[in-house]
């Protein structure tokens, strides 16, 4: 184990362009991360295509896509393991394994299931591989041993069923192998979709960090805001406004001031979302320049993938030899 | 494809050491396909954890013993293929891409899936793993586009589950990337065990290719013989005598004579098992010959696997990259 705090997993499954909900949900989250902590940040391909295999095509265009992101945002490769679930093939091993001595009832009982097979409505998800969902994702946080795994709170009960299979191995082949890993509750914000529903790419509400500085405007003029104003003379009321959830996220310095203006209707709606619309422009312009980098330098990109595949490998397989020697058959 | 008349793929688990059973049901068969198919022998030690996962060691010890008797049964590298399951990593990334795309109810509906549960009620199989089994074997099938596939009766409807996932593939993916395998119902003498039951490590009940002749002369004279004849001098019925079963496929040229010696009450069964121990001890010990050759050159056989890896590996690559162009995630 290195020197750092903690060692930590989280992965993002490769299913489209990102959008402003990933970037404070997660990726702002992982840069702030890696400075005390030993990171493994995953494209989870493979999981990706549990729900996207009637059109997988989507899964290799976003991995590339995705870990440009990612390194636009401040992933850095000096300091975070940066990888792709199916290039380090111990990840399917290590599931395999696992998958022999999960009882079926585990899964079937986890209380997520049902709940994502409703969320993912639109796909036809009941399939044996779904049902293994929190089995690969036992295996993909136990192969590195991740102690601290950053997770929502509609996640814990997958980890609570990481830890079960962690202990079920550690007692079954008599030796303390892996860690019981805990939740980092993140404390990011949750960004609603411009609809006021979960941002989301099916629901087609979210402001995407590939975005167009007109498509950003036309989004944001498009956001609900508070229903009971109805004329420009009408106090608003910010807290039940959409609008205002994005200053607290993207524009803090502003926040009081526009808590003011509305409140004391001093500036209309469509001021108010042009204000944030600039902002949010600005943001995502330096993302885009940032990202230029990486989209120029495939060279560079692939020296990062194969460094992180490396990495991860060489991890992975200690794990997957002491687990093989604990159970006699390496 | 070869010049050779079909591919064939079939598989044996690594669960402890062969017996007469494997020899006659399964290895005799093997060498007379060699001749005229292009073969893929498979130690499915995937397929062992499932079932032996509490004491895996099992499954590397039985790995390198089992294929020693491949070998000493007359398995020809230079004819057919003879590789490890697990050593080849695109069986799981192939079962994993299958496991994505193959609806939870075609795994629960398998009408051997519950004959199975039975069969092996001494293990708990009752995970997520064991329900997927015929998925993994539908990988191992057509990640070599086997056309035949060697299976007995009780195995047809996994076949037909092997069938569904091809074609429910091919016609996702608008590509006829594999085969429609068939059944090869091997005309082997099914051969039962000392005590009338079915052959099986877990009965204790099978005469081991690893038995020596004294064990093989005890286990012999205690075989259960045709119950009506109680006296030397009573005729005794052939047809519903085990040991005479055994004549059938060990002793076939003394066939003829044995059944008149029984139904004449020539000769006691005491007499008559005496010559089927001979004769199986000198079976034995031929095989236990052979497969001196192979416990004493280690690197030789260390060489026949990689070679086989390799070969296998070749192949099962070429497979994924065709189905993965189709999927459009090359």
């Amino acid at each position: 184990m290195s020197s750092k705090d903690s060692r930590i997993l989280s992965g993002m499954r490769p299913t489209g362009k990102l959008h402003l909900g990933h970037l404070v949900g997660a990726l702002d989250n992982w840069v702030r991360l890696q400075e005390d902590n030993q990171c493994f940040f995953m494209v989870a391909d493979w999981h990706a295509l549990m729900s996207e295999y009637e059109c997988p095509s989507v899964v290799s265009e976003s991995t590339f896509d995705n870990l440009i992101d990612w390194l636009a945002a401040g992933i850095d490769p000096a300091k975070s393991i940066i990888f792709i679930q199916s290039e380090v093939k111990e990840h399917l091993d290590l599931y395999m394994l696992f998958s022999c001595l999960t009882p079926l009832g585990w899964l079937e009982r986890c209380p997520t299931y049902k709940e994502q097979l409703r969320q993912l409505s639109d796909r036809n998800v009941k399939t044996y591989g779904f049902l293994g969902y929190p089995v690969l994702q036992a295996a993909d946080i136990l192969l590195y041993k991740a102690n601290k795994v950053p997770v929502g709170e509609d996640q814990l009960p997958h980890l609570e069923l990481t830890r079960e299979i962690a202990r079920r191995v550690n007692g079954m082949y008599k030796k303390d192998i892996f860690p019981d890993p805990q939740a980092l509750l993140t404390e990011s914000p949750r960004l609603l979709g411009l609809d006021n529903r979960k941002m989301s790419k099916s629901f087609n509400n979210s402001v995407n960090l590939s975005d167009t500085a007109d498509s950003v405007r036309k989004k944001i003029q498009n956001m609900i805001t508070d229903p009971k104003r109805i004329k420009l003379g009408d106090p608003g009321h910010p807290k039940e406004c959409n609008v205002f959830s994005y200053y607290k996220v993207f524009l803090r310095q502003r926040e009081k001031e526009a808590f003011t203006w509305c409140t004391d209707a001093q500036k209309g709606c469509i001021e108010c979302k042009t204000i944030l619309a600039e902002a949010l422009i600005e943001k995502i312009s330096l993302h885009q320049e940032k990202r230029k980098k990486w989209t120029k330098d495939k060279a560079g990109l692939e020296q990062i993938i194969k460094d992180g595949r490396l990495r991860a490998s060489q991890f992975a397989g200690q794990t997957l030899k002491e687990l093989k020697q604990a159970m006699g058959i390496l």
